[in-house]
């Protein structure tokens, strides 16, 4: 009924986060009736993030350099890795402004039920970045059942390697996620971290 | 922080109905995550979108084709016009297919409070399509007060045509668009028309 440019666009709207068919239909229309000024900058905003934006070879962050920037700044501190599930949670802590040292991204959480386990999670590339420069791993999980037993496998696994290993302290809500979480909590978890 | 591309990115997301700052960040995190499988194509959905869709010079409807299909279809009932708000009361309307006539896009509404006044609705090429193969138009502008407003403008407008102009029956609910009914409404109203 509305041609099969517009139904392809309104299918691939509704895969997005929080958008279901009404609300992708509702911004496809939208977008129709701003061709020029906002779906064509979409469409070129899109394409320039798909040729320049690299996961990063080294801590798995998103940036259009590799190693990304905060990987490659020298005023970061280098003996401290933040190891968080995903880059929503890196941007989270690069927001609260609270952590000077660098990250380690797992890309998920250990799950059975998912049938995630600790090779998915390719902790050999966690473990062979702590060359003796870096004295502690900050676990920032969530405080979810599956964030914690990430967190508490890490600690298990980096146990043998001498390197204080921590994780957030209480201040995150539990069963929260840390993405969308205030700049404060994250503040005060990050001061109040406490040895596994 | 989370370099130019990303950036730009978002603040065009921020920019569609129903998403501010927080779901803009989380949508294109999730865009950056599926770049292959999910941004890539929504860059290209976007730009055949905008490479070939076009206004309808007859009726004012979105298509690929000019006249749109809707106006080019000879099986719709030439005697019979609706005319809506914009495109979005037009696909309600087709959804429900309670209607076999064509269209007329206003663009808008009457409204004293954003300057819209009779010459911004283009309503001498409503009356020009007038030709004398159309009996009936159907007022299909929402049942809020500049809906309301617009259609008895129209009906005043057609009075010397000496065809019939009716508009929706109770049945929208009052103050609601028209846009996010559900079908049985649009078709209840549909029926139980009334002459103005
Ligand atoms: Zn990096
Ligand atoms: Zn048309």
């Amino acid at each position: 009924m509305v041609g099969p440019e517009i139904e392809r666009l309104m299918q691939l709207l509704s895969r997005l986060p929080g958008l279901g068919p009404r609300s992708a239909r509702r911004v496809a229309l939208h977008l129709v009736e701003k061709r020029e000024t906002l779906l064509l900058p979409l469409a070129k905003a899109l394409s320039a993030v798909g040729d320049s934006v690299k996961t990063c070879s080294v801590c798995g962050n998103f940036d259009s350099v590799d190693p990304c920037s905060i990987c490659a700044d020298p005023r970061r501190d280098q003996t401290i890795l933040c190891v968080v599930e995903g880059v929503g949670s890196l941007w989270a802590m690069e927001r609260a402004g609270v952590f000077s040292g660098r990250y380690h991204v797992l890309g998920g959480l250990l799950s059975a039920l998912d049938g995630i386990g600790p090779d998915d999670l390719g902790l050999g590339r966690l473990r062979a970045r702590l060359d003796g420069s870096i004295r502690e791993v900050v676990v920032a999980t969530p405080a979810t059942v599956e964030g914690q037993t990430t967190a508490h496998y890490i600690a298990d696994f980096l146990a043998d390697c001498g390197i204080t290993v921590s994780g957030l302290a209480h201040g995150v809500p539990v069963g929260g996620e840390l993405d969308y979480l205030d700049d404060g909590t994250i503040g005060a978890a990050l001061r109040a971290r406490r040895s596994f």
